[in-house]
């Protein structure tokens, strides 16, 4: 099969030069990596400091993301792009000036909520959901503004499809699956799916076992049919990866992910008592040399070469050029 | 005459569309804004996050300095470029990564200390100056590989002759005059001043009363004299404009400059009891309209055209070139 270039909608890996060699190894041209999940302000940019260090010492291997084009400079270089993600609106704490802020420094896209209900939206575990908040349609505004992306992954279902309606850039929903082939909460409803892509939105398909139809024991071909659902759904353009890979992370973080500051009981997320870490991966699809087997997978339920490019980068690049692009004063 | 296009090297103006006004009826195609004092990492982002609403309000008439290649774009448009600087190294707090971020933040000049001993150089009003610490040398070294140009105007002449000596790029002292001409401790020896031209560095000569011969009464003619002096002893390639100007700034601005929140006692600075406040500006410079006075004296002093042009914005647009340009990852 032809090399095809991908661009994954999510990761949060515990960074190596392993992780990146496997990156260029699996030609994954660029990534939308997490830098946040509940960090205030301060300690984001801590976070960004961190990838600027990694941005030195791997410099042969991965170079920060600025805008869309650099998605062929790495096809080119045999390099990946990193994009910058928050999963909540924590690092704007109260101040939308810092929706601005965290865009000089690189954030490409944010959460409006995480899960909990957060100052912009409620999220997809809480019992009601009161859509978008005032300071949420603020700073919507702004995000549209400056060009950061929208993601309503852990959002409530209310909020998404306002978020959806209010935006005046698409949006995403960069790690999710559909919930009518796996019903979670973390999961989307068709209306959802119907309506983030009329708006020329995103949705990355995840790779996270709980959002997979059996877990961890969920087949290659039965991710692949329900991808040629999703595109029956939503249609072929908006539709790409999100694998929510968290590779070579210990347990701690997924329940630090859980649980970050807001708790003092023992929030188990989508997991169960007895069930708290990270559930496993299934086996054919571990790292980022996976993708391969996926696109192959694909090809056997009948996409075409042209479709394959769509869905492997294609999309999310035609979304990063919607997204980011701002008219520089 | 002829209009010939300026360059300052230092502002702190209490910002208003009347003083942008003043600089694109003076010709004034950039300058080094001030945007931090005493100021923690926190609160100069909360400085940048002002100055990004000012570039929305006016942006008919400032926007904000990316690279040398704005120099040209605002003397095109009849604008006027906007380079950010801070007066002393307490936004990077005791982290050097924070020098990194503060450049992503649009930062391009940072002075290693202000009058007083600082983590990194002693200060001009230190009785003693133990020149530039462990810590010092690595922020010069960090600052040199991101871009960052290192100012040493309130810093003591130890500090000053170290850091010419330590940094790989050129430095600036954006705001001065020679201690020949007005001996007080913000102003510089001759030694300094041929170090720094020899390293290819450069002085903004200072229109702050407090570092005038004769102060608010000096005369243009002595201030003229001054610079045709200041050439011949540096060369005309290492002299510009570092004006210093704080127009509109209430009194209690300048305590602050000198008080900031380091001490329980009264700082006079350059005042004294009973004249605290801001200095009155000698009548021929008051304002950005009035650096074409200051030019045509410069002619009278013998000046030719392409020496005036050097002075005026050509020596500090070199001094840009070679200080901000960063090899992209």
């Amino acid at each position: 099969m032809k090399k095809i270039a991908v661009i994954d909608g999510l990761q949060y890996a515990n960074w190596s030069d392993r992780i990146f060699r496997q990156m260029r190894d699996g030609d994954v041209v660029a990534v939308h990596v997490t830098i946040c999940y509940h960090e205030s302000f301060r300690e984001t940019v801590a976070n960004i400091a961190a990838w600027n260090r990694r941005f030195d010492q791997f410099s042969n291997l991965i170079f920060p993301f600025h805008s869309a084009g650099d998605v062929a400079r790495a096809m080119k270089e045999g390099r990946t792009a990193i994009v910058f993600g928050c999963q909540n609106c924590s690092p704007i704490e109260n101040d939308i000036d810092l929706v601005h802020i965290c865009r000089q420094l690189g954030i490409r896209f944010m959460q409006l909520s995480y899960n909990n209900q957060s100052l912009l939206a409620s999220g997809c575990y809480e019992a009601e959901d009161t859509g978008i908040t005032r300071m949420g349609r603020q700073v919507i505004r702004e995000m549209n503004r400056v060009g950061m992306a929208v993601d309503m992954s852990h959002s409530g279902e209310k909020s998404t499809l306002q978020a959806i309606d209010l935006s005046e850039r698409p949006i995403a929903i960069t790690h999710a699956n559909p919930a009518k082939w796996h019903p979670v909460p973390r999961n989307k409803s068709d209306a959802v799916l119907k309506a983030l892509a009329e708006s020329g939105g995103m949705l990355g398909l995840s790779l996270y076992p709980h959002h997979l139809k059996s877990g961890s024991a969920c087949s290659l071909a039965s991710f692949c049919r329900m991808i040629a659902e999703t595109v029956e759904l939503m249609g072929v353009d908006h539709v790409g990866f999100g694998s929510d890979l968290c590779q070579d992370q210990p347990d701690s973080v997924v329940a630090w992910m859980r649980n970050g500051t807001w708790t003092r009981d023992v929030d188990f997320g989508e997991g169960a008592p007895g069930a708290e870490g990270f559930p496993e991966q299934p086996d054919w699809f571990r790292d980022n040399t996976h993708f391969r087997a996926i696109l192959e997978g694909l090809r056997k339920v009948g996409f075409s070469q042209e479709e394959l490019q769509k869905l492997a980068h294609g999309n999310w690049l035609r979304f990063f050029v919607e997204s980011f692009d701002v008219q520089r004063s």
